[in-house]
């Protein structure tokens, strides 16, 4: 059973469990339908190309590694329920998937990345059997790699956290978002592993309540200490004392240190500054773009009205009124304690160092 | 007919319209029902008390003004329908209704002011049809002063306001919550009135949604420009240079000028001073207690967890998901740029300047 990027089981226990046989057990692309929480908790079982692609555009699957690992694993799910013998038809299958499920997602840069190294593995390959093999165990290495890097970010991040520590957090960049344990959630999983208990505060991030549907979520079924608040209240809770750290993860990072994550951050990081409370962004050196020289380079995404208007069920503005929805926000790195990769944590002068630790 | 508190028409049109002659017109007292905005525009016409408590409890109509306004002139609707002659039984029901009308909110200030003005304006009489005169007169006395005030702090604040100018708003402190032009959205359509239109970016306000489904539709309807957002997307808003003012209302004001209002101001509050935008207070000088040295004393309401996971339709968090909701939080007079009351616009030194105004 392929069981990579849905490692949360029902009663709460972490595990991840993957299969390098796929031929032995079921053989298919397992996810758990993201669209659906925190009302249920349903998996999806796929192994066709229209419905992995689907599953993509619908963000039953979402978060960038997560996407990549997906839709890798996919195309060897689709290729194993092939009846197909002849290893050019075959080949033509893998890149006719591949070709397709790159079209789920506009920006998703893992899904690119992933589809292309899927394709790249069985190149040329003239034994069907051959190929099978490889693109199972190029799947299995993206997912292996997606959680060695979630585990090297939550050792490096662990080291900050001590016992009873209060985090706050906006949107996902946890297990839902990755092949493991997430980017800015990770470090909260490895203190627990390590019986460092820390209460989380989870922003529910608007328009789409990534953090209340999806973190809080997650971190609850995993047994860490978490509540929900509203965006608007993290200023409140940071001046109750409660909040000692603050993570979050990052989409984009500029050379100078600037980081492109969900709307919402960069107020949150103001908030900490004014309140002394220390801000770091967890990410991978792939989030890293060095041909940004900062983040003024980065494009913020617009997106459309009615996420805002009727994205938690019922009309909560007018249809008439103007609605402006950027999806991202860039904090300036002025702003950033320390950005937390699978390297180790890169802290100021950002420019000069993370020149050091991303190639 | 009686439409004081809700003076908003269909067709964008701003009036107010009450009638003396209670006895000429339907004599009901006339709410727009909130609940039901933004998605339909319902208006009840009630005159009796059961069903007047049940529209202030539901919030039917909300903020402390048109509540005052509302229960009071509820009173004269009920005593008009009331067949009663002997003057005695009549003072009976006066008295009663009110009482029963205080039980409806815990906390309204307005509330209690309000009936207890309208119990003491007919105490003693002994002639029915006096009685039901002076208590209409009062009910309309008190709406009055309402508006008075209103128009008083739109003008002042109109003072700051140019042409094409971005203000910021949290909540609602508007027409909807008020007899009038309401605190902190008064000044917008003064200004409009003297021909200056403003550009005004309303934060959706979490969980209660008062800013996208109540401030939004008010302002749209009189024609004022407006965008809704979600509350976490102020400081992208102001990063972008769109944001020249932030002007919000408050319930409570400390003796230093520290200001309790709907959650989430305070951190608007820091975000502004990040960007060196003047933040503004609009508030009658009721609202000032000097009772209280500084925004310390001001107790933080707590409120049901289900507001956040379930104010907007669906579950949007887990169940058995931790929920921190308080209702409010203190803005330290330090970010406050200047509070706009009735009586002027007060600037630090608050404490001094606080004492000379408010009485």
């Amino acid at each position: 059973m392929l069981d990579p990027v849905s490692w949360i089981t029902e009663n709460g226990q972490i595990f991840r469990e993957f299969n390098a046989e796929i031929d032995s057990l079921n053989g298919k692309l397992r996810l758990i339908d993201q669209t659906l929480l925190p009302e249920k908790l349903v998996y999806v079982e796929l192994d066709d190309t229209e419905a992995i692609f689907d599953a993509i555009k619908r963000l039953v699957v979402r978060g960038a590694p997560a996407i990549g690992c997906a839709a890798a694993l996919g195309v060897a799910a689709v290729v194993r329920k092939s009846t197909l013998e002849n290893a050019s038809e075959l080949l033509e299958l893998v890149n006719n998937t591949a070709d397709s499920l790159a079209e789920s997602r506009p920006t998703a840069v893992n899904l690119f990345w992933a589809l292309k190294r899927i394709k790249k593995s069985v190149a040329g390959m003239s034994d069907s059997a051959e190929i099978r093999t490889v693109l199972l165990q190029e799947g299995l290495g993206i997912l292996e790699e997606d959680i060695a890097m979630c585990r090297a970010i939550g050792a490096h991040g662990a080291e900050l956290l001590t016992e009873g520590m209060g985090i706050l957090t906006h949107c996902n960049a946890g297990a839902l978002a990755t092949g493991d344990y997430g980017t800015a959630l990770s470090p909260m999983y490895v203190a627990k592993e390590n019986g460092i208990n820390v209460k989380v505060f989870s922003d529910e991030t608007r328009p789409l309540l990534q953090g209340s549907r999806l973190t809080a979520w997650e971190l609850n079924k995993a047994g860490v200490d978490v509540t929900t608040i509203c965006d608007d209240m993290a200023g409140q809770v940071m001046k109750e004392g409660k909040i000692d750290m603050v993570i979050v993860g990052a989409d984009r990072i500029a050379a100078n240190g600037d980081a492109a994550n969900k709307i919402g951050t960069y107020g949150v990081a103001i908030m900490a500054k004014y309140h002394n409370i220390p801000f770091y962004v967890a990410a991978p050196y792939s989030t890293f773009d060095l041909s940004l020289k900062s983040g003024d380079e980065i494009p913020i995404e617009q997106r459309n009205a009615d996420e805002v208007r009727k994205g938690c069920g019922k009309l909560t503005a007018p249809e008439e009124v103007n609605v402006y929805n950027p999806a991202f926000d860039v904090t300036p790195h002025g702003l950033i304690a320390g950005i937390i990769t699978e390297k180790g944590i890169i802290r100021a002068p950002f420019e000069e160092n993370i020149k050091k630790i991303v190639r």
